[in-house]
């Protein structure tokens, strides 16, 4: 079937990534092959107990070991803190099994080793609060001084007339649904280099998904203006909303750097990548859905109690996105939502992949499963009828001007033989649904969302690409370069995306709510624009005819009424230089999406100009001797408006698939007394490439028309689909439905038991 | 008495240079600073003869010894030309001492000289040719077999009808000069650093005058795109002429890069940089002056022959530049010029500071002392009748838009005292006076001399500009951030220069021809205009008035007609990011001047847009026991339009006084037998602080309609007259003309001698 994209050169056409080859020899440049002459080696002492006072810091030892360069504890920091309730150290008491203490430099990782570990910490231990249960209740000990209870953040979100659409409904569920803590697991550890030498400049080497927001917080946090902070952003080995932003070990390093005029690197170890480092935290639901007989959906409400860990960091998002998205997927009369944040003595929790969606669409995409059997509708029939389409505006006033969600779930489940396989499959063999909305970028709590782009051009022709958006593995960097060449009808091999160096790159808020190919997507375009109008001069008046009939296209430039006298870009570009005029081409653009900033306010609104939507179909064998799932296929729709890079849409979604498998059925951080027992990737149990399922990949291309040759996003919208159909599929081969992630076998033989049970 | 440029904020201020407090601390990276991982250390094997047949090389030892990684000689270059004239290894013969025929790289520099030093040439010795004498000889032997003879270049370059204006003149005088070898002796020395480990990149890291020649030329030879060579040209420790492009060494490191497939870095000694790299060579000039009775002059002729050294490089330019120059400083009715460059078996040589020009006017400036004493009139009088002016047109159609030479020579003079001190001081103590005139850029032998120009502006209001042109020294980043500041209304240390890297620069041709200043100047200046407008928009509206009463200044911009209402600079650019538009300030800029090449074609015609001149008074003292001169003082006079940094402008006229005084009384290269006698800086006399004589500067602004804030150039243009100053002074203080430089003592006491004879 022809694609829509295909009257394109080069978008829609399968192009392997422009930074493979280096990746694949091991050239790529990470933080960690940074090495500044005079470097230092840092490293952190962390609380060794989940919760009690600090009775003694005793750095004498470690100051009078040969290497050691600087030693600081709170008194040094100034009494900086990282987020609203986290000192950088810690001054009278600790609250996690790993929180900040002190720290040192050294003139190697070895020394720097040993003198951490010559440092001695007293400690006067307390009973730790190690579940929202214990720490919510009346008269619990409070964790942070500054508060009253251990409640850190609740957010009530209503939209519609609830009360009145839950009373209209025929049927009503209630169930609860449990999510356990995981971890974002990344190839690359935590690690930073920071060199604050000289006391007005102070430039940070690390991986991070938005350079611009480290750089905000740390020029605040130092008391210096952005532009003298400079955040070097090389490669990333991974992100899944796991590098957001600044974390103690930035704070940390340049405090040390400042104090030896050194540059100081800081590399995480295993265990401190998993005993600090964040993933999501454990989330309690309790999910009611209405509806009526005929499987009309009329509201949607949900209280979710989440472990927000020893510190918020930036976990009030988690909340809001949650209430926010209750009515995003299907037409509903109305949705509520209550969420609490609440400290425990576990280590501080942040965002898996997925941002609290994954949690929230498995639950809510498992109630709907039941919701489908109580009233013997068909599940992919339930979300078909309740659906949302093109033109549709949610209770909230979130508004789709493009939308595929009926066809991802069509084609779902045509391909995948729903209607052949739902409840006639063999015993232990199940099928499951999954749906998703997720938006495209958008200006969530800040006043503006731009992303910037500019180019110049050799006069050989190739370009050179400016962006301040980090390629964290996502293939963004390619996605830029084939924009920029569809337009000035080069390929993207003739592009040298130049990005990660705040001091270089136009502005860019970063890769994070999947506002990549969309908003810095429109920039590039917009730059790209620009630099053609420049091209186009030359070439119309070389060729004789009007700039406005140019065709750029397969390195040529040509005019649509005379498509057989050409002249190729790179004449046209060298014969700009070479002119008279002696003209160098260099082309700016920027996009900022025109929506209003609607997450601190009511809620109510547009939030973006862009929502991508899929559907996923899961196939599944369950073992009910041991309780272990093989996944067997996956059927992945996703509606990316325009597949820019194919191969790139079908490695998001396979990568997707794969990290949402890893939630459904793997990944777990098993806690005990606030400590993870499992904190290394032999013990944490991601998936095996053996055990990824086959997977039918489905692009749907709506052509939305915002975006840039209408793309959307494929950033993590499809991860909310695969976790509930996996779970679906599951529950559908136990015939007993699953209310916990990860799916274990333990969990699996634990249903098989309570099945047996009634 | 006011400054024209009064009416700026920032332009015509003292301003200290941006990187001063990084160089003075030792902070700034150059290239011997960078280490990349895996470097190799390169080392070259040079002729120890001037003049030979190689019968063998045996690199069998350097190959076994531990820690060297390639050994190349003539047969691995495939046949590589370094200009027209030298291969980049020497295949069976050797041309002068030091000429490169193998090379090593090995894991640090002691394997990597000690592998140099296990090559053995076998050498069947040729007798040399040292002299142009010699080898301008009919019959000489031929040193380059593709030639007939030694020539390697000859100039004819007639304007005017010289044979006319000689018949009309009163008065003819015909003197022979000569200028002895010279030394760039730059303080940091010549350097490389190679990456070509990948076939499709290649990575220079080195100190150069213009980073797109030596990229150009680099990508021509090895047949890349130009944008696939990235030349990094972090700092540059002096240059003087002599970086202006590529070089044997860099090409050697290239290739053993290419070769190891790591990268590889070339620091050359002392010896080798005295030896191999290239000052001025030795000028033999033959100058014919006519005069009227009163002074007014006709013609002037010369002849010029000119050791070429044993290779060509770009000495060509140094006839043409002679040529032309002859008939720009004084109102002629002729010139006529013939130059001829003579290969020798002496160092290839290049230029030095200056030129040619320094030698030139030395000889030029001599004359005219002469023609003044046998004509009876005053050498400063005789300068002031035949001066050109402002809207003088030069026989070639040089045309001169602005121009000071007259207030150059009237200030210098009356500053100095001239009047009551020449003819009347004590014995040995001499006054003498030099002038000079230099291009400000222009299209030399490109058909375009562009420079280009962008700019960001962060949310702080702080302001990168990205630039293609280096800072040698001269604190062109600095004044380039004075215009942009000027411009925007802010201060230099609001600007962050970004340069030195051709992957991120737009282009620039470089740092010669006294371009920067005005041609880059112009090209940041369009930039910064391009900037003020996108802020403008954003203020207008926020002032309601409109954007053509908007003025920028002290960080503030208001309406002039009402300029108590005003917003700060940075707000604005807050505000226009913050705005629901969300628009990220980017600019750009460029500047080719509007003029033709003609270097190339009849030399007819104007080659550049503006020019400076200037004039210089020296006062000296003879002891005639000894012959030593010592420089008392010096006043100089120099228009340069507009001083964009009056600091940064004194400092190039001290670093010229410098520098001339050094090619007038210190520097030579002592050559025998094709080798330097002193190649170090420990025998190559360069002056000494204390032998700084006073300096009075006299700064002449007049305002160039076509600079930028009429800003010209002080490049090279005042070392012009330092040397006819000095030497006229000499000249005065022991009644003998001085007719060859260097001056030392041992020339000095033989003009006496001579004078005595008499």
């Amino acid at each position: 079937m022809p694609r829509k994209s295909d009257k394109y050169s080069v978008v829609g056409k399968r192009q392997p990534r422009l930074d493979g080859p280096l990746k694949a020899t091991g050239r790529s440049q990470f933080t960690d092959d940074v090495v500044l002459p005079g470097m230092l080696h840092g490293k952190i002492v962390r609380s060794a107990i989940p919760s009690g006072k600090i009775l003694n810091i005793d750095t004498s030892r470690a100051e009078k070991l040969p290497g050691v360069k600087a030693v600081i504890t709170h008194k040094d920091t100034d009494g900086l803190m990282v987020g609203a309730d986290q000192l950088l150290l810690r001054d009278d008491s600790v609250n996690y099994f790993g929180d900040e203490i002190a720290a040192v430099a050294a003139v190697d990782e070895d020394t720097a080793i040993e003198a951490a570990e010559l440092i001695t910490v007293e400690y006067e231990p307390m009973s730790p609060l190690l579940s929202v249960e214990e720490a919510a209740v009346e008269g619990a000990r409070v964790i942070h001084n500054h508060l009253d209870s251990n409640q850190a953040d609740d957010v009530t979100m209503n939209f519609g007339d609830a009360e009145k659409a839950f009373a209209e409904s025929d049927h009503i569920r209630v169930d609860e649904y449990t999510i356990n803590p995981s971890h974002s697991a990344f190839s690359e550890q935590h690690i930073v280099l920071a060199d604050y030498s000289l006391p007005d400049k102070l430039t940070i080497w690390t991986p991070i998904q938005s350079s611009v927001i480290i750089q905000m917080n740390m020029a605040f946090k130092f008391n210096l203006p952005v532009s003298k902070v400079r955040i070097m952003n090389l490669n990333t080995g991974g992100a899944f909303c796991g590098r957001g932003s600044d974390k103690a070990h930035h704070y940390i390093a340049a405090l040390l750097s400042r104090r030896t005029g050194r540059p100081v690197k800081i590399r995480c170890t295993a265990d401190e990548e998993f005993l600090v480092f964040r993933g999501g935290g454990t989330y309690n639901f309790k999910f009611k859905t209405g509806a009526k007989k005929d499987g009309t959906l009329k509201a949607i409400g949900a209280e979710l109690l989440l472990d927000c860990g020893a510190y918020m960091d930036a976990q009030f998002i988690v909340l809001r996105f949650i209430g926010f998205s209750l009515q995003m997927l299907y037409k509903l009369d109305a949705s509520n939502f209550t969420g609490r944040l609440v400290y425990t003595n576990n280590k501080p929790y942040f965002f898996h992949h997925g941002t609290g969606m994954v949690a929230m669409r498995f639950a809510l995409g498992s109630q709907l499963d039941l919701m489908a059997q109580d009233l013997g509708i068909d599940p992919v029939e339930l979300r078909l009828k309740n659906a949302v389409d093109k033109n549709f505006t949610t209770p909230s006033k979130i508004h789709y001007a493009s939308c595929g969600l009926k066809e991802c779930i069509r084609k779902a489940s045509r391909k995948s033989g729903w209607k052949r396989k739902h409840g006639k499959l063999p015993p232990y063999r199940g099928i499951g649904i999954g749906c998703g909305v997720i938006r495209s970028g958008g200006k969530g709590m800040m006043d503006h969302d731009t992303s910037a782009a500019t180019i110049n051009i050799e006069e050989d022709g190739k370009v050179s690409l400016f962006l301040g958006i980090p390629d964290m593995g996502q293939g963004s960097h390619t996605a830029m370069a084939i924009i920029t060449a569809e337009i000035l009808g080069i390929t993207p091999d003739d592009i040298n995306v130049i990005a990660g160096d705040t001091d270089l790159a136009p502005l860019d808020m970063g890769a994070m709510a999947q506002r990549g190919t969309f908003t810095t997507g429109n920039a590039v375009k917009n730059a790209s624009l620009n630099t053609r109008k420049q091209i186009a001069k030359t070439a119309a008046a070389k060729l004789g005819v009007k700039q406005s009939s140019l065709v750029f296209r397969d390195k040529k430039i040509y005019s649509k009424d005379a498509p057989d006298k050409t002249i190729t870009f790179e004449d046209t570009v060298y014969d700009t230089l070479h002119s008279q005029e002696g003209r160098y081409i260099m082309g700016s653009g920027f996009y900022n999406p025109p929506v209003e900033a609607v997450m601190s306010g009511t809620y109510e609104g547009n939030t973006s100009l862009a929502y991508s939507f899929g559907a996923q179909i899961a196939e599944v064998e369950v073992d009910p001797e041991t309780g272990i799932v093989t996944l067997l296929k996956m059927t992945v729709a996703h509606d990316v408006g325009c597949a820019i890079n194919p191969l790139a849409v079908e490695g998001q979604l396979d990568g997707q698939v794969f990290s949402g498998m890893g939630q459904s059925m793997y990944e777990e951080c098993l806690m005990e007394n606030g400590q993870v027992l499992n904190p290394s990737l032999l013990d944490y149990k991601l998936p095996r490439s053996f055990e990824m399922p086959e997977v039918e990949h489905i692009i749907v291309e709506t052509i939305d028309p915002y975006g840039p040759f209408g793309a959307k996003e494929v950033g993590q919208g499809p991860i909310q689909s695969t976790t509930q159909a996996i779970a679906n599929a599951v529950s559908n081969a136990i015939g007993y439905p699953i209310k916990e992630l990860p799916i274990t076998p333990e969990r699996v033989l634990n249903a098989l038991r309570q099945k047996n049970k009634k």
